[in-house]
C-alpha cells in the first residue's frame, strides 16, 4: 500500500466510488430500457415453461434474485444451470423453448459463454445481462440488456451488481406487468443514494475481530446475504458464510458464536417472520444479530419499501461498510487478492 | 457427559455406528430395489423435460448428488426448488409433466410436504425418497423409494444422506441403462465398508485446530463436499464454508490461511482438473489441502471407481472422522446443539 494517495483515503476508493455510483446506473436503466419493452412482450408471448439462469460468483447472486422474481412473479420455474456440467460433463441440457439468461460484467468467462452458445443452439430464447456488451457472452446471445454501468476499476464489483439484479427487476415487472415492483424500481435510485449515507460500522467493527462471520436472510433477502458474505470474504480476507435464515437456525447455528457474528437481512414480505424467529433466538443465546430493515432495524436503515428493490438497497451500505472495514483492517479494498476482473474457468 | 459408559466411547456412538450400517443399507436397497424398475420405466416413457427436487440440509446434498446424476446423465434440466418460493411467497410453480423428487429422511418437514402436495396436484411425477415410508411426504407422493435404513438414532444424518444418494444413482442407472453405474453401485457396500476403516485423522487433527474450514469438490465431488462441511459444522460447532473447486480459487481464496485448513475431494471424471489445478494452487502458497481421491490421494482412500459411487463413499471416512474430532474436542458427536431430526419448517 502506498503511503498518501487517492489508494489511502477509502472514500476516494474505487470500491466507494462506484457503489456511489450504482444510483446512476439505474436511473439511466430507467431513463433507457432498451430493449426490455420487446423482449418483455417476447417472454409475455412466448411463455417458457423454464427458465435456466447461468452466472458465477457477484453475478449469480443476482441471479439468484433474478430466480426468486421468475418463479415468485412469474411462476415459471427456474434451474441455476451449474456451469460444471455443460462444459465439464459434456452433457447438454434440453433448453428447447426455454428461457436462458447469462449474468456475467465482462461476458469473457469462457464457460459462460459456450453455456449460452449450446443454449441458444438447443433452441432457448438467450439473453445476456452484460456490462461489456460488445464481449463474446453478449454475442452468443439473442437478446442483450446492457448494465452500461461505465468501467469497473475495483476488482470486487459493486455498481454493476446492483445493475443486473435491477436490470433483472425491471424485465420481471414489465412482463409480469407489476406496477407496484415498476414503481418501486422508479423510486430505487434516490433510495441507493440515501442507503450509501447509512453508518453500517457496528456490523464493520464486529467483522474486525471476527474469527468468521455469517450472513442471513430469506426470500430476496438471500441473494442479498450471499453477495454481502462473498464481498467480505474476498476484500476483509474472512471466511464468511451465507444461510437461508430458514436453514441457518438448524445445523449452522451450532457453529455460531461469540468471535462469529451475524449479519440479518429482513425484507417486507412473507419471509420476515422467519427472520424475525432467527433474530429473537439468537438474542435469547445472548448472541445478538445485526438486523437490517423492518420495523425493529438495528444498523440505520431507510425504512422498508419494497422487498424486491429492498434487497438490492441492502448492498450499497453493505459494500460502503466493507471498504472501510478493509481499510481499518489495513488491507486495500480495491485490491483483495486472487480476484481477477474476468473470471476463466473451462 | 457422562464418564464411561457408551457416549464415552466414540466407537460405540451412534453417529459411528449408523456410519458403518450405510454398507448394509446399499446392499439391502441393491437386493430390493423396491419400485424402481417400474418407475423407471416411467420416467423411460414420459420423458420429463424437467426435474425439481427439494429437501433441506443433508437431504438437500442429496438432492444436489440427483440433481447432477439427471442432469449429466438424463440431460434433463433440474431446478433445486427453494421452500421460500412454494410456501412463503404463496406462489405455486408451473410443474405439470415435471418430475418431481422429495428427500427426507423424517418424511414431515411440513414446508416440504406442502410442496410435494402442491407439485403433484399441478400434474407433476411425484417421488419421495423417504426414511420413513409411512410419512406424510411418502402419502403426498404417487411413488415411494424407501432409503429402508432403520432407524437413525444419530441427530447428524448419515446412513440415511448415504442410503438417499445410492438410491438417486440406482433410479438414474435404470432410466439411463448405464451399465457402468450400475455395476459400481454394485460394488459400493464393499467399498463403503473399507472406506468405513480409512484414518482420515490429519484432516481431523487441522479442524480441530482451526478458526474455520473449506471443504471443496466439483461435479459430484461438490454435493459430497457440502455435506462434509454441514456435518463438521454441526457437530464440531466450527463455520465450515463448502465451495465448489471452480469458485473457489476466485473471491473465497482470499480467506484461505493457515489456520483455514481445505480437505479437497476428488473424483475421477473431467471435473479432477479443477481439483487437481486448486491443490497445486495451495501447495504453492504454501496452504497444502487435505487430498482425497486420485491417484495422488493424500488422505488414506480405496482407490478410485465411479465418480458417482466415488462421490458416496467419500462421506464414511469423512463422517467417522468427524465423530472422533468432536470426542477430541470434547463434544458429544450424537448430541450437536441446536438440531432437530425432524425440521419444522413453514
Amino acid at each position: 500500500m502506498t503511503a498518501g494517495g487517492a489508494t489511502d483515503d477509502v472514500e476516494t476508493s474505487a470500491l466507494v466510488r462506484e457503489t456511489r455510483e450504482a444510483a446512476g446506473v439505474v436511473a439511466r436503466m430507467l431513463a433507457d430500457p432498451g430493449r426490455i419493452a420487446p423482449l418483455a412482450a417476447t417472454l409475455a408471448a412466448r411463455r417458457p415453461r423454464l427458465a435456466a439462469i447461468c452466472g458465477r460468483g457477484s453475478s449469480g447472486h443476482a441471479g439468484v434474485h433474478l430466480r426468486y422474481l421468475i418463479e415468485a412473479r412469474l411462476g415459471i420455474p427456474v434451474t441455476m444451470t451449474a456451469p460444471s456440467v455443460v462444459t465439464a460433463l459434456g452433457r447438454s441440457l434440453d433448453l428447447a423453448g426455454a428461457l436462458f439468461v447469462v449474468i456475467s460484467q465482462s461476458g469473457r468467462s469462457p464457460d459462460l459463454v459456450a453455456a449460452t452458445r449450446a443454449a441458444r443452439a438447443a433452441g432457448a430464447l438467450t439473453v445476456a445481462i452484460v456490462n461489456d456488451d460488445a464481449s463474446p457472452a453478449a454475442e452468443a446471445a439473442e437478446w442483450v440488456l446492457p448494465i452500461a454501468a461505465g468501467q469497473e476499476r475495483s476488482v470486487a464489483a459493486t455498481k454493476t451488481v446492483v445493475g443486473a439484479m435491477a436490470l433483472g427487476a425491471l424485465l420481471v415487472g414489465r412482463v409480469g406487468e407489476d406496477e407496484a415492483l415498476r414503481a418501486a424500481l422508479g423510486r430505487l435510485p434516490e433510495r441507493l443514494e440515501h442507503a450509501c449515507a447509512l453508518d453500517w460500522s457496528p456490523a464493520g467493527a464486529a467483522l474486525a475481530g471476527a474469527s468468521a462471520a455469517f450472513v442471513t436472510g430469506r426470500g430476496y433477502g438471500f441473494p442479498a446475504a450471499r453477495e454481502i458474505a462473498l464481498k467480505a470474504m474476498e476484500v476483509l480476507r474472512l471466511p464468511v458464510l451465507a444461510y437461508s435464515a430458514a436453514e441457518l437456525p438448524h445445523g449452522p447455528r451450532a457453529a455460531v458464536g461469540p468471535r462469529t457474528p451475524v449479519l440479518a437481512l429482513r425484507v417486507g414480505d412473507e419471509t420476515a417472520a422467519a427472520v424475525d424467529a432467527l433474530v429473537g433466538a439468537l438474542d435469547a443465546a445472548g448472541l445478538p444479530p445485526h438486523l437490517a430493515g423492518g420495523p425493529a432495524t438495528r444498523l440505520p436503515w431507510i425504512g422498508d419499501d419494497h422487498p424486491v428493490t429492498d434487497a438490492i438497497a441492502f448492498l450499497a451500505p453493505a459494500y460502503m461498510m466493507i471498504a472501510r472495514t478493509a481499510r481499518a483492517m489495513g488491507y486495500d479494498p480495491d485490491a483483495p487478492p486472487h480476484l481477477e476482473k474476468v473470471t476463466e474457468t473451462l
